[in-house]
């Protein structure tokens, strides 16, 4: 049947009646694709002595890097489970979250990123998930710097250290020169 | 052409290759339709005697009732600018973001909102934009609150109100009987 094919999708760019922006409309049945940033949640999540939660990756971009367990959040979701379901993806984590930590906006990718203080409540058995090679937890002043996935792990890092010590404040946002 | 055929979209719901949970797929084309938690950007925006602006719907839902000036983040869009730009589309208001204000999870729809305190920096020329039916400046005594589009609306002011003395704060979230 024609309209069972199942080759690439198809699109085109157009804007839909009532818009006034360019859409990707699909060519073949008219479905437009209202894009939207996506929204990452994450976590600063630490042991009761204070080190960190990070995580390997075990697949692109960036495996074998080091970054925080984050990740996209899903439909009927509260950001705050998103983090929590992120945590325990990737390291079988338990978290409790403490306060939002971060807002990031990565513009290229138009991903807006909120990361969360978390306490890890089962540091004891925390291990590896599908997507990750290894876990482990580190002092600030022994995080792996130049092996860390993605600027913006090393953003949240030194924001969390910022305000480690603060309740109330506001969340931490894009460094001046970050993109 | 039978790849040309622009009767309405079809999907069936599956599991993707390498996927955990059910995705909307086209039947026609294959088109995996990843739906994601949709951010609003907004402000509780105020003239220099620290009365807030507000806009009276002129379109659905919720047309003749009053909300805040927000709307749909868009690509590329860092989220301060779209709380920016929404409020020049309805009130034709320039906005001065001060800070973040709230998010609220709205997960019955999947919806993300993020809150800006922010102030207006043209009050004597703000006017309704297309999806205003009128524009106005009010003190929070004189909030129409039984004519409020939205719960979040009066979430947002109560937050506001809450917070108008503090620069260093956590943002707030949903109430606790919120949903």
């Amino acid at each position: 049947m024609a309209d069972t094919d199942n080759s690439s999708p198809s699109f085109r760019y157009g804007i839909p009646d009532g818009d006034d922006r360019e859409r990707s409309i699909c060519t073949r049945c008219g479905f437009i694709d209202y894009e939207n940033p996506r929204i990452v949640v994450g976590s600063v999540a630490t042991d009761d002595t204070g080190r960190i939660l990070l995580c390997k990756r075990a697949i692109a971009p960036q495996k074998g890097f080091w970054t925080l367990p984050a990740g996209y959040m899903e439909q009927r979701e509260a950001a705050e489970a998103g983090a929590r379901r992120e945590a325990f993806e990737e390291a079988r984590a338990e978290l409790t979250i403490d306060r939002l930590l971060s807002i990031y906006t990565i513009l290229r990718i138009s991903q807006v990123q909120l990361i969360y203080r978390a306490s890890v409540d089962n540091p004891d058995t925390v291990t590896p998930g599908p997507e990750s090679e290894d876990v482990k937890f580190v002092t600030f002043e022994d995080i792996p710097w130049t092996d860390l996935a993605f600027p913006s792990v090393s953003w949240a890092l030194r924001d969390w250290h910022a305000t480690r010590e603060l309740t109330e404040f506001n969340p931490r946002t894009n460094p001046v020169n970050g993109i």
